[in-house]
């Protein structure tokens, strides 16, 4: 069994230094969603590239992606390596630099781009998705460099950032240099999930797979005065409302006729795995903050998180969103939502349905206005084998740290990258993440626990030496 | 009949002052239903009340009106005086001076708050609802004072700075100063409305009233992943969507139960009304911009609009409503909808059958979230007899100028102090509007045609004179 004590002392005993890092991270409003912040996800990608040089890192590289379709110039990937021993296995380690949007005006009790520490919690926008893991490597960097330990694993850094907006461009590039940059990589790692609750660790083997979509709907030329026009127009926004209720009911039963054929069946043996999760209704109820879970059972609700499909509206652009009251009948609206997949949707299938379904909904309408329903973005599902080499050490690192044995669960949300690289990479992929299930990525007031930054990476720093054994 | 040719030849010949007066107000972004906007709102009524004292007018004051349930003052009412003489009759003017919100990127060409001068069109907020025709009066002032006409009435001028956000505190200060600073009025003219289309004046004796409505569905304590969460919970805005689809079809019926027994019903007499107008379904569908009108003669689009409730879906506080994609689902939802409201639609029955329609819609859906639902304003419709003195006065005016016989007709929008005015002062009202049909008031590049501004002003200057007579 390795020895860790040094490497795990200069870790705990540098949290300053480390919160100073990571709040200098989350400074930077790196929004890929959001073309007016493009500048920022740049400026965050060249801090990362120093950062990694400034730990010691070789070869780094800011590697251009490439135009995105509206002509902004995608963010580039930082690559580097750490130690180039063909004796020793290498290890890819994926991260993304790029966070949601998010304003204050949302709901954050503090700045979201300004760290706040509030006891063990450090609050911000990209604080656990996905800035504290990448993080987490430098810290492991840096311990190993400081404690005089050798890391017995050759390391590729791979950090993107357009993760949250479809990782627009990095299939391409991994494609690319999967006998270039990345030749020779014989296991991934990527810390962008999550704990199911807050107490009890996890190695992840699954992820839900997401398709994005947009149903625009348009008629008048401008915006109307609903006294003028009220009455005597199609309006877009109630066509809008009539085809979203035809997508998905409040109980979540999906309306598109033809999905839930495409979903695998539930074996006995997978459905067993869900009897022994360390997490429990009252603590998902909890994470949610009201008692408006679906399911009557924690064992319904993760196999509705990790193998059932799911549907969310998510808004719509284009109608009166303020607060206050505005008399407008809005011209043009683009509804948002999203179909979150899994074994065995197939994504091009699913378009054609959900085409067909909201183009028949909106037939049925006898409307005069004018519909589109597009694919904004999507990436397949993945599920691998929970007991492979790479992920036995992730396991091992977990219960080196923990003292328990890890929960091996799935994704409700989606990282598709992780498909693209163990396909173009021929090798095993493990998610080993290090936020907690309340950290509330995506959301307002996303945090990431001070002692989830510390032990998760002296976990990331011990799978690296189960890796080697 | 009167002598108009001094007033009309300085009113035509001072185009670029009254141009450049209108551009001053424009630039001021009096946005009552913003509070943010709330100073400039103010700033806006004193630069009103120091242009009335310049113009000439005596007593000048700002009302106040105390305080918004939000503890925001109130702007205050802007009163002035021309002329004492009690063997003249007194016309009280009515306009105002706040606007509906307008931002560049909602798809206006020019900024918002900046007067656009492009051939005939002046475009700004505010232009054509309500600054232009409130500068119309100032026009009429000035005319007269040049010119050394004598003005044949005395005027009280009662400009307000709520009245898109429901003229609050203007009814109470019209009950209180009935018998203080407006009494002894014998009429009042109101120019808040537009022409039914682009070429053809008209005079106009109704309004139908409005009644917003708020839908608010809650569930988590803070906006969600989708990923992690979509499938598991009850969504907020799925509710929201079905509540929202259970109010209105696309081709404009509103299923509330109860509502359409409240309409008067058509009579012969009224119905031959709609039978003379200059106004036609291709000039309707070019006001629109598209071929996506409900009725398929002028006529039933005429009464859909004057004599028909209506219900328009406005938008939704809460949910993702910019440009991108973001797999949010939002915790909390306010849905916004609005009723026009015609003979014999009684305001406090309307929302009883409103909140039990609505109530039941969302029971019906069994969801854990909360809902909530409650009226943000309302005013009550108007109809008065279109061949009163001060009406006669207002069509020979029109036909002064413009050298037709108006057309008589009435509005879609809503004046709901038009009503207050009527029965607390118990004069006539009277609704002469300057602006067209495809002014494009409350939407993006909002318009007035100087052509307008200017024969308008000299419609309001005679209407004076034969009012006199």
């Amino acid at each position: 069994m390795p020895d860790f004590t040094k490497i795990f002392e200069y870790i705990s005993e540098n949290e300053y230094p480390f919160i100073t890092r990571l709040a200098e991270a989350v400074a930077i409003p790196s929004v890929s969603g959001e073309s007016e912040r493009r500048e920022d996800v740049v400026k965050m990608g060249t801090w990362l590239s120093e950062q990694l040089t400034k730990a010691g890192a070789t070869d780094v590289e800011l590697k251009p992606l490439g135009k995105e379709d509206n002509g902004l110039d995608l963010p580039p990937v930082v690559v580097g390596r750490w130690g180039t021993d063909e004796k020793k296995k290498t290890v890819l380690i994926y991260g993304h630099y790029d966070v949601q949007p998010a304003q204050r005006s949302d709901g954050w009790w503090s700045k979201p781009f300004k760290l706040a520490i509030d006891g063990d919690r450090l609050i911000g926008r990209g604080s656990t998705d996905d800035k504290g893991p990448v993080c987490g490597w430098l810290n492991v960097l840096d311990a190993h460099r400081e404690a005089g330990v050798e890391i017995p694993v050759n390391l590729v850094f791979c950090f993107e950032g357009m993760e949250e907006s479809g990782s627009i461009g990095l299939d391409d590039l991994i494609k690319r240099e999967a006998d270039g940059y990345f030749k020779g990589v014989d296991a991934v790692c990527i810390s962008d999930n999550y704990w199911l609750g807050t107490k009890y660790p996890v190695v992840t083997y699954g992820v839900r797979g997401v398709s994005y979509y947009e149903v625009a709907v348009e008629g008048p030329k401008a915006d109307l005065h609903s006294g003028l026009f009220g009455g005597i127009v199609y309006e877009p926004l109630t066509d809008l409302v009539h085809v979203f209720s035809q997508l998905v009911t409040p109980q979540g039963e999906i309306l598109i006729p033809g999905l839930q054929d495409m979903v695998a069946p539930l074996t006995d043996k997978e459905d067993k795995l869900y009897d022994t999760l360390h997490f429990d209704l009252s603590e998902l109820e909890e994470n949610v903050g009201a008692k408006t879970v679906l399911q009557d059972s924690i064992k319904k609700a993760m196999q509705a998180r990790w193998r059932e499909p799911s549907l969310s509206l998510h808004g719509i652009e284009g109608a009166f969103a303020e607060t206050g009251a505005k008399t407008v009948i809005p011209h043009k609206v683009i509804g948002k939502f999203s179909i979150r997949t899994v074994p065995n949707i197939e994504p091009r299938k699913l378009d054609e349905i959900v085409f067909d379904h909201v183009k028949k909904s909106f037939a049925k309408l006898n409307s005069k206005n004018k519909m589109e329903v597009s694919l904004v973005h999507d990436g397949d599902y993945w599920v691998t084998d929970p007991h492979g080499w790479s992920y036995t050490a992730a396991v091992k690192a977990t219960k080196e740290v923990y003292g328990v044995e890890p929960d091996l669960t799935r994704e409700g949300g989606s990282i598709p990258i992780t498909l693209s690289f163990q396909n173009n990479l021929n090798a095993p992929v493990v998610l080993l993440p290090m936020g907690r299930g309340d950290d509330g990525a995506h959301s307002t007031n996303e945090k990431l626990n001070l002692t989830n930054f510390i032990k998760g990476s002296q976990t990331l720093a011990a799978y690296l030496h189960y890796l080697a054994e």
